[in-house]
């Protein structure tokens, strides 16, 4: 989930973020005891799946990490919504793991926009607050839920969907388990309107029925 | 790629040919020579991957087809587009392959609108006409090409990604192989904004920055 | 992670949890949109991976449970814990995801005994309490941490690894996700010790270097 | 399918492209958005499936290949065909995507000898000419069928198959979608008589009942 | 391996167990600790992977074979060999463990002709006799070796590899371990001449640049 | 599996070896024909899967190993028995084969303990002596059976089974394959007494329900 965190421009933090996550690798089957991601490796190239240390350097601090202990800072985007996710650079351990955990913070009306994750399902777990889930699927049917704490939700595997905090005062707190250690996440409207460079207007003018007044107007309120 | 093939409403026909799609089943190993799906299998309950025949009764017509050989109709949706897979239903010993084929045809100025594929990469061939394609990673980052007859374009596995025949006049032939006998499609726009039920105004409004009146006309334009 | 639940026996309830476990069925690639275990399938076989109802019968509680909202009984064992699964028993849906999440209760000074997953690897967070974890690697080497609130921690697949609550009077609790939809688990101690029928004593009296009486003494304080 | 190309002798453009294509890398499941092969990496040692370059790196030349878009020459080989591949060496975006694509050529009453896909299924679609095409299953039983343009075909993993042109005069074109971005390819015949070094007489003699005179003679017209 | 078992006409039993062979299942990931194969069952359909029975039922006769503990009749065809497999039909619970084991027995002067598995890689011992060894790559390099016993050797996945028994008098015997429960195997001369229908004669004489009476022969002396 | 080779102190060797194993890598798919394990590299990283050679470099000792033929030391260790695999050290085409092989030597009454192999499903062959074999499900239910030469048995992946030599004075020797290039392997009663370092007194304690005391006796009897 290449969500937002902590820099004034929602866009700029997509953007950065999206690209730590990238660059994280992700899933073969663990094909040994671990594979502790090197993630000092200076190498010129990569691997598909982050290259590991001597398994004789493997120390307790590769298995353990505080990342999803602090609450994430909602207000450094417009939709008051933070992921913070294990991964492969906060959690060496977690290569080859074949999952990931991720905190999803949303503020008071917050909302974790449509998205979806090309590599993962998921299954979420309300912990406080009363949050709104649904997924389409590809007969482009919405399954909706409300969340209360102790619920949880599954999301199939690269399906779009959502998860809104009904409360406009209260934030929201889930935990999700993800099937990949690297789930990548696309939400729908900044990838259709803010990608760099942007998709041409007449293909989104087409797509979303729509002019480039209009186009023009969602990325200047997506803060493009 | 679940989409438009030729009935008037362009959402019922993303529906109902979705629905069919859905109801393929794909993707384990090749586990025996062959597992030709059972299409007229009348059992109360599926299998992750389709049941299969007797292999004794495997005959020629089960490992051939000729769904890609008619050009389709790309009268049938505002976008001028028609995507026709081989699939379970139409070449059942396709079933456990690990893959499929489409054939993509696009009116002039045609478009096969922004989507992604849940459970596949795919590999696309240009046979006739000038066609724009483009995909967005998870760093919102855009990577386009124009695409001329011979000329081959990967789309990375669940990322967004469209096609588009530039040329005004003139219809485009893609062919294209993507890595899942049912790799499934969903066009953020239809998705976004035409799922039955609708996803709650404030969910949109939130996630695209427009107002009721923006969703209300995008649903009027898209034929909701 | 095939534990103990709410009836008097630890032993018994060993087995009938884990017997209603291993019923449970899991983790091809997700193939379609969704799989819904067939929960009422009376079918007088099963598959490898749970059969799954027609897709148009799919409905909003196939997605979503509470079975993780309570907090679990911790008095049915003499180790002082319990572990809460989403399966395809109470979360039809999950079938085919590749992952599940678990709860994980300890009475003050509670157990999770050392225990291995033959079908998944695990990320534990700690949410309540002061937990101490540990897991010994292929080489008999002990990784071990103490957790406290928001803090995370990898337990590689098929590993034996353990949870104890230091605390003598206060609960625990954790969140797990575990990358199969069945894990599975197998208590070391009761595995050797408790098996239905015995292991061999000349096998276990050789294996642990110990007494037939020892044996005896083992199996008599762990109910059996 | 590591055929001929272009250059006099038969067997020196097997053994020469074969291994072209040996070097190249395939199919772990796609881990991150993409994985481009880096083909100029000097590193002494490879991995399974290829190393790729930094992430930030990716351009657009790296997803697009013009390579299917040239007739391939025909009469490199006695069989009087040439297939092209797209790979991780003319398509480096493809590493990691799990299928890849190819142009068959025949030349009037060409053949693609029969042969296996190590690591692949493959689906056929036909574009120009009438083609003959059958594959052996385990069983030893043979599918055929005669394919038109825009008939497609499967051939299942790992099986013997082969494509005949009928039509003396003119030439054949087909496009194949297989499902590993490095399928690997074995004629039967070159396989048995024209490895290097041979396979021993004895061997062969008694495998297909022949004398060591038939085998020379057979060896002689395979160009050895 | 789907050889030759006790039958006169070599090509008969080819066909007879090559056919019971490619009825078993084989090889997805196990997914609870046992799904063992349902041989009784008269579904009408199958499933890619064996139905399995009720866990409840499992019993030890499950878990056990003795089929390889005979010597194999090596009369049965003219190139003086058996091979006998575990498979979901003798031993239930190898169904989903992802492998399975061969007893090869080669008569003097015996040969396992170049066949391929389209579904395993395969490592072989020598436990008995000395046996001469090799596969082709997909570069037509041929890699061979003499074993003795105890010696072990590697055949990789889906090429074409044999066993020869250089003893003119005695008798040789191997155990090889197969990466699939259901690896399948098919004799490149058999499959080439012998399959039902008959390959036609111009692929044949072209793939091996031999006349129609050259084939008549082959066809005559492997039996047809 | 980890075990006991050839010197005085069984921990020592337990842990010598098993670190020498848990080095090896294994199981991504054949993805190449071959790719041969570089035992050489000195690279500061390793990856999930061994790198390998350049193919070209590929010898017929790659392929080929005695490492199985010499009868292995049963009196390193108080249990009475030896282990020996090929990996990707002694037999480096093994890499990415997902398979391996081994020979179990039992002394007299020899046992090898209660263990599992987190990465594999094993097929053993008794080929000399007779062999109690159990193992325990997750269910906690034991499945036991007495092999005779040339009887085989499946120990299903993840679970804790055991070899046991009911000859008092005769040796027994049984041959296995497993599901993994690396299977690795867990002794329950040395991974529970004997860690490095040790297990907390009270888990073990509470977990087997035994004392301190008993817990320094199991240990100083195990060589610790």
């Amino acid at each position: 989930m290449a969500f937002i965190k902590v820099t004034p421009s929602p866009l700029r933090t997509l953007v950065v973020l999206a690209l730590i996550l990238s660059h994280a690798r992700a899933d073969p089957d663990p094909l040994q005891d671990y594979c502790i991601a090197d993630i000092r490796n200076q190498s010129p190239y990569s691997v598909n799946g982050a290259p590991c240390i001597n398994p004789n350097s493997a120390c307790i601090s590769h298995f353990t990490t505080s990342a999803l202990s602090r609450r994430g800072n909602t207000k450094a985007n417009q939709f008051g919504f933070n992921v913070t996710l294990t991964n492969t650079a906060n959690l060496p351990g977690l290569n080859t793991m074949g999952l990931t955990m991720a905190r999803i913070d949303m503020a008071g009306n917050g909302l974790v926009p449509p998205h979806s994750h090309p590599r993962a399902s998921e299954v979420t777990i309300c912990l406080e607050g009363v949050i709104g889930v649904g997924f389409v699927d590809t007969s482009y049917r919405l399954f909706t839920q409300i969340l209360r704490p102790g619920e949880s939700f599954v999301f199939p595997k690269g399906l779009i969907h959502y998860l809104y905090n009904y409360d406009l005062k209260n934030p929201a707190l889930a935990i999700s388990g993800l099937s990949s250690q690297n789930p990548g996440a696309q939400i729908a409207s900044v990838a259709a309107f803010m990608s760099k460079p942007w998709i041409p207007d007449e293909v989104l003018g087409k797509a979303f029925q729509i002019t480039g007044q209009d186009i023009a107007k969602i990325r200047k309120n997506l803060g493009g």
